[in-house]
């Protein structure tokens, strides 16, 4: 991984975020998955970061591309969606990557049912995100290139 | 979707459901998964609905078909099986079709192990329906002929 | 007793159900007691049955009445309202009656208030049917023709 | 009902306060449950309500008086006793009756066992008052006067 | 009262147990509660007590007989069943009577389902004897003796 | 402090009661805290009780007030907001006064949030009023009158 | 072991049994443990039965006490104290024996603090005699004598 | 409050943040509150926000500024740092605004101990950031601007 | 399948573990997952035992790796990872399977994080070996041997 | 801070505290907080040590105080009385000092009720003395320099 | 016992205490327990106290010692160790001695893992003191020695 | 101690454990303890380690023999039988050693009773091996020769 120039940050979407848009809009707004990739495509160009943006409903792809990206990518901007209350085996792929990773949720997860509270996710992650909307990637983008930035000034 | 004549209902069975007829046959019951989709084809048949009847043991293969169903078929009847304790992911797969659920269990979860007394899938269904085997599917497809129909007549 | 034609099934309805129909429509519909009484006798008569509908608001009627159905009854269906959730008691007294027992529910209970999602009375029921409405009465007694059918078979 | 002239309230009266003033005075006081009667009569007299008066020892009997209240009544005081602790099927008779309730207790139950301080009934309560003796009758029956009146002048 | 000769005991059986010798037998004996009565009588007469042998399936006449017991009965033994373990009105009731009480039940309840492990009523008893089967409510008769006789040399 | 002639009540409200009128109305009533005070101050002259009615933001000057209470106040009535359910500080401050406190909620606490069901301050209140809006202070200081005179009467 | 004659019932006291009389008379009595083993020995002679009656203050020598008594003795009667709340060890020990068991409290340990309800011990014991004092002792040795005759009878 | 220019967000700071920069630095970062708040009033300026920033460690104070930002300000961030863990007064203060908030913390909260997993105050934020260090304050800054504009926008 | 030479044992290993080696070295060892598969194959050559060896991060594919191998191995050996504590349809799959199972941890997960204590899957299996890294996979599998070949025996 | 020559130990004394000798003798002792702070001057003159002795009901207050400690205090006692409960800012506030803290109580807090079981300010602290009434103070002074001659003696 | 010179004071040392200054120094320091007592014979002779210094790693025996001293000791102090936290035995043997009681530990048990936090042998102490290491010791025989004082002074 | 040649290894056995073959054989087996004793010193043998295999029902016996380990053993297997479960105590004993410690379980506790579910032993322990009867012995010293030996060639 060259992170001299566009290091490439990994935009995770969990399970049933390519409905965003239809679902419960009062909640998770009226944005498609497609307009939140657009955006940060904007937003990372504009960062100076290259941008790998996916989606899975299934558990473990997102595991699997989390692997992935040890070594290959300078950061995970996740939205773990469902899978993040419920999954260890997740967590432990984030930790495997040894890389910064920001945790996102659309909506404000603490004034939700008692089960949405808690991320297991979060215990991977430098920050956590939630309830501004589609803004929290963008913002999560911002503290990427920072985290990075760091870094490579230490190194 | 032209629920004018034969709408479809969407039968979902999660992981281990392709085994009946094997597994501990004195809580589950004798028949395979097989029979039970035959039974189910009559009774939709004799019900004037359509049958679309699908196995996983891929817990996001199961939301991907909930997901599909949005807009095309007129309900879902899920046996949740072991997904139903464990996923939340499952559950706002349901709550996106913004369809007509009924949850089905082979075994009368209530009298087994303390961990499958709670399912979150319960939270999207209109009703659930327990213990009665094979014959609580069939149960299920009337009552969500039911359904249909009250909501055609109100549409 | 003598099963061997129209054996008769004890439908128990517990505290309130006689003020079905006027107490929140919007969970418990608009059928009155006398209604749900009805359709059960039509369905009833159909499946060969004959019927014994009650409702008391005295746990220790709907606990005499059930253990009176032992030897005389061929099964019980119940709606045990608000009794199911705190009543030992009416549970022993279902278990006494060594009789196939199927339990109602007009509302999903596990979309309710906490304290409604677990019931005593269903760790005697072979089965338990829930959100359906005065539906779910009538699933209760063909599901109950099943049992009584598959026990004299076997007898 | 006609609420115009002397509107009925109807004040229920749990298990063993038909022997207030025996059992532990320390707690309860020393007044018997008639001297308490004779209070409200007073009371009622003065506020211009008529007063419906009743004990029980049978939570069945509690319920259906509340049933009957319904429609003949204009609200309900109700001092549960123990069945204030463990009756979801009393909550729902009070909730049938779409009355204005409230809920009193000769003792600060918070200040007692844990057991006695939560009420299901004070689910269907406007307001709870606890540890005021017998006057604590006397001051329900005002509010609900209150009540009442604010009821009337909005239909 | 005349305690001088031949005090009487009450024994008060609650729900179910007039289904004695009928109900799992291997949890509760083959006796009946008419043998356990006659048992009772004898062995009150070999104590110089007077017996008062009742059974109910209301928990408000239970109530009932026990208030009634105050001032008038030596004592209480009694075997709740499964209102013990879910009636404060019942442990009340037992509390107003301030007679010694025992309370008895013919299963080892810490052996059985946890909900069987607690009862409300052993907060008003002197002591609890369970697992002993009918025995056990002649040893309670036994112990009632020792309780009354050395009130009576207090006094 | 002079008891015989025009007691003092100290009537102590908590953080954000001086918004009253303003916030949620339809929990908390449309009378602003002035209102109440007024109609308090009627109250007590027509209970020959002089009135001392304070609010405060601060935890601590709650504490304060409770405490120069001792010895110079007849007695305090305390609306303790949101300190109420968090501050075992205030509620050892109204123990410390040793003089008879009654605690009022304007909504019923009992039917909001959990974390609104319990108030430490409860455990050194004689009584508990909620959910009678303003008029539930009224009847507190009422409430108070009898207490004082009791006392008087005592000593 | 020959059970044909005088079979040997151990009675096992645990620690602090050996203070008994000195400590917390009003909980615990005034007879020392020396008089309530004189009452047992007449007690066992009266019913056939040879006594083994044994204290230690030693978690491990109760433990091998029970041990010793598998195949040697008839069945052992036992007043845990302390150790019923916490040992496993010794519960395992009572299992052990295969030999019926009896559990003696001098107090009725669900009237005290909440850690002295439950016993692990009760899950070896046939069943439980709590707060008759030394009676309960000799009516174990009773119990105890009807197990061993039933046994005989049944072998 | 004239908000068609410049509208003012009021940043609250709670306890022991005045000393940022000196505590346990690996986990709040060593910028002082005053670099924070330089900051903020350059972001504010690029907004078109005015700034009003605040520390207090009197939770009465708090309480008191966010009641005095209703009508006044146009939003909120909060840090509560250790009340939003245990004041449930300071939600309700923010409640009483009406006013959008967003709450920040320097470190991630849920990877610290229990205790500082929960706040109350969350219940009363659109949204919220965490472990972002002092940046957390730039972003939401941005997301308030953004929820301001979009008020207005539909005013 | 013919266990009559070279009985198959399946060594499942759950979510991560392909990354062994890279990740967490001080808690799972160095050793790579394919290191591990190298010295089980002979291992399983020395017990004359046929290994197939596979990984997946699919909860789905493992369930239905574990199906087919009902009627084909004869053990299985899993190494659950992530989805032990958390999949009860992995639970279900291996009792599908009617097959031996020995669950093998590279950590002792008893040491870790609460939320790791706990396996379904341990419900299934014979034995758990934890906390011995890439040995424990060598000893589950002479355990596994061992089991089959009792079971040959019995059969 | 000049620790060479009587270094000062700021002694923080918590809620209610200025009240002692008035409330609950019988827990607190009957010395008021004039007399503690006394002894404590005497005892810290025989240690060496200056004194500086502070009480306060604002839980700020107590904040800013322990602040202000830093770098010119050589320790703190600290008696939090009922905000060492509930206070996770003053704890905060104790750690941001990073000077040697001893917690002090005055009643053994673990013999009372349960909410005084535990402190948030423990975990800041070196050592807890409870329960040694106004000798407590004392023995925290010594134990203080005891702290102080060490950390001299290392630096 | 002959308090009036030098009365006795028993200092028990539960298990693994005879370890001291090899185990975890960190935690519990590098004195030996033999450092301790001589420590403590040396405090205990400025005091006017006698010294029985004991340690053993069987609970029964810790027992034995605390009964002994009834009658013969003036007080106990006791740093119970491990079994602090589970022995309700040893709890009850320091209640049978009706001697003043203070508990020591080395370290600061509140900040250690969460089954450290508690002890039974609490509920029979004075006071407890945790954190001061071997100073606690000498700190606890001054308390007791003023206890003692106290006591002969009110006798 | 010599590690160079034949390192000792302590195997303890906690109580019961000299029952083995007697109790429950369907859960322990039906081997003896002296079988295991002598199929361990076989394995000892042929590992190179020298054995020292005990058993005691006393806990403070196992702490003490655990407490002599420490510098004369070089690792220790240990099967607590009862009280792996209840004593922190004894995992005390094993930290002071500060040798490898392995604990095996005879049955596979996880799907016994829950209060058998967790040990604290297991907090000192490298690893755990349960359910595989006697042969866990066995696998327990194979992995004790490995950590023994790369524990040499570390030093």
């Amino acid at each position: 991984m060259d992170l001299a120039k566009n290091p490439t940050v990994l935009v995770l979407n969990g399970p049933n975020l390519n409905m965003l848009g239809l679902r419960q809009p009062e909640i998770y707004g009226r944005e498609s998955l497609k307009d939140i990739e657009k955006a940060c495509a904007e937003k990372a160009k504009a960062l100076g970061l290259a941008l790998d943006f996916r989606q899975s409903n299934l558990e473990g792809e997102l595991i699997t591309w989390a692997q992935e990206a040890r070594g290959t990518k300078a950061g995970i901007v996740i939205n773990p969606a469902g899978y993040g209350h419920t999954s260890i085996a997740l967590l432990d792929a984030l930790l495997v990557t040894e890389l910064p990773v920001i945790e996102v949720h659309l909506s404000n997860i603490h004034r939700r049912e008692p089960f949405r509270h808690h991320t297991y996710t979060s215990q991977a992650a430098t920050g956590v995100i939630c309830g501004l909307g589609a803004t929290g990637y963008l913002m999560a983008l911002e503290a990427m290139a920072n985290l990075i930035k760091t870094k490579k000034a230490r190194a």
